[in-house]
């Protein structure tokens, strides 16, 4: 009994720029964490080596602590397959079919598991977090970009080839701003926290003539503004922040309830920086999805509750999993 | 043995003009179809009266022919709790909150599986036709409306109210044609067989401002031109049906990119009365999907191979799930 409490998984939730990693217990419970930078413009095979170092290095912190390290959970953005346990495509990361799950075992001897970062965020969300007890969770997660996972009965859906999910891309604006992977009128160019930034200082420039003077007159020029604050001025009252915001919270409502259409959840769970502004982005948010339902149910809309730890418990859920499964 | 060969499962098809019927061997072998008049003018409590006594019939039939019927499979159009068996809203048939799986286990003595009719096409697509050995399969059926049933390793989702796969009220073109459920720009809209024969029609009317003739000078009357007709048109080259016919096809790219985008499918089936197009619908449809797909994978796009019957083949693979569950 005493050994099974001090069994720990070692979890690394890898970003674009740095990875959050912890030794987490079975029932959840993080007794450890770390931040190492990425450094992806090292190039992949670096970053590989450095997430099997920092692993290595969590195994044994683990083991000095008097811990038992059983399993390793990974995860990484961009379209993996979790079942083959190979990175496909990462383009924050540089990654392209890296079998990151059987490196890692082999060099770690751990049984290891390799997921997507929001698919596992998602995980984590249903089962320890805002979807608790709800069955059906579409989690969302809204920063940089915008991505989604469809949790059914405890698991996240993973699509055929590991790309499941993909919100941010789907057209809400037929010949809108043009999106980064190419298309226009994505979700992603209009409503994730960097498009409100960049199109509130597109218009504010447009407006002024002059990039180094904000509309409220404000010492911060335009071209540094965040989302939050773009939340923050529209909270305020000022007009063009308001536009900005509200174009955001009524593509978001279209994409919200073109998600709702096609997988009719119980719960749509908002996390990542943008779903931080609160009940300015939830309140015009649930009226303007209400607007848009009409013989659907309407899915309750929460804010996360496990913030940036989200990946990484997934990771360690994803690791546990798998050593039920073996 | 060869009581084991005997045995067949009663499945119904209820749609809103027609119902299909049939006894159907665990093999998928059709022995015998029926097909009855709905009536759904007279009422839910009429139209339940006449699906169990077609359902009873079927059950005397088989026992005459020495067969031995073991379960009960019915599927309707709507929004449909399968793990209730009861039809929450069925606009076409009337009904409302009807516990249907119930109703008719116990007047008819046999174990009995309701489901949805296009969640129900799909599994058979999936099981038994065009989605075959594919995994993730996609079927879009483009009728009157349009809707899509999602099959994952041989199950399709069915959400957590009945009211997945509503592809049809997913958003293409906002500002767009009003839909029957009370939005704008919804796929169905634009896309359906009943939209584009409208909308040709709309827009013919308005050109010749004479209702009686049609573009190309034929007899027939450009309100009741089919869609299967502008296909033809467009085919042949006439100008107004191509516009037509190619606003259809762009709309139906978009929604299933964005199907795609969310789903991460490898076989996309599509049925309906519109798939009949043929060519004149794949080649196009192909090639406007693949334009709008980025760093997704593209999935297969092929036409339905069960034709009508795929409804009732998946009331009888419900059936004949319950019955290996019990």
């Amino acid at each position: 009994m005493s050994e099974r409490d001090g069994r720990v998984v070692v979890a690394l939730d890898v970003g674009g720029t740095g990875m959050k990693c912890a030794l987490i217990r079975p029932d959840g419970a993080v007794v450890h964490t770390e931040r190492h930078p990425t450094g992806a413009d090292r190039g992949a095979e670096a970053v590989v080596d450095t997430i099997l170092t920092v692993a290595d290095g969590l195994i044994d912190t683990a083991r000095t602590a008097g811990l038992t390290p059983t399993a390793l959970g990974i995860v990484v953005p961009g379209i993996v397959d979790q079942t083959r346990g190979v990175a496909v495509w990462s383009a924050n990361i540089g990654f392209r079919d890296v079998p990151l799950r059987d490196l890692a075992a082999d060099r770690l001897g751990l049984p290891t598991a390799l997921g997507h970062d929001v698919r596992a965020g998602g995980l984590a969300e249903a089962r320890l977090g805002a979807g608790r007890d709800c069955g059906h969770v579409l989690f969302v997660a809204i920063g940089t970009g915008i991505a989604a996972a469809h949790v059914v009965a405890a698991a996240a859906a993973t699509g055929a080839h590991g790309a499941a999910g993909e919100l941010g891309h789907i057209l809400v604006r037929p010949g809108g701003p043009r999106c980064g992977c190419g298309r226009s009128g994505c979700l992603e160019a209009i409503a994730s926290a960097s498009a409100v930034a960049r199109r509130y200082t597109a218009l504010a420039t447009g407006t002024t003539g002059n990039a180094d003077t904000t509309p409220d007159g404000g010492a911060a020029g335009p071209t540094v503004v965040t989302a939050a604050e773009v939340a923050g001025r529209a909270a305020a009252g000022e007009e063009l922040a308001t536009r900005v915001w509200r174009e955001a919270v009524e593509a978001l409502a279209d994409g919200l309830a073109t998600a709702q259409a096609l997988y009719d959840v119980q719960t749509i769970v908002l996390g990542g920086g943008l779903a931080q502004a609160g009940p300015g982005l939830f309140d015009p948010l649930r009226t303007a999805l209400r607007e848009r339902l009409t013989f659907h149910r309407e899915p309750r809309l929460v804010p996360a509750a496990l913030g940036d730890e989200a990946g990484c418990l997934g990771a360690a859920l994803l690791a546990l999993d798998q050593l039920e499964d073996s």
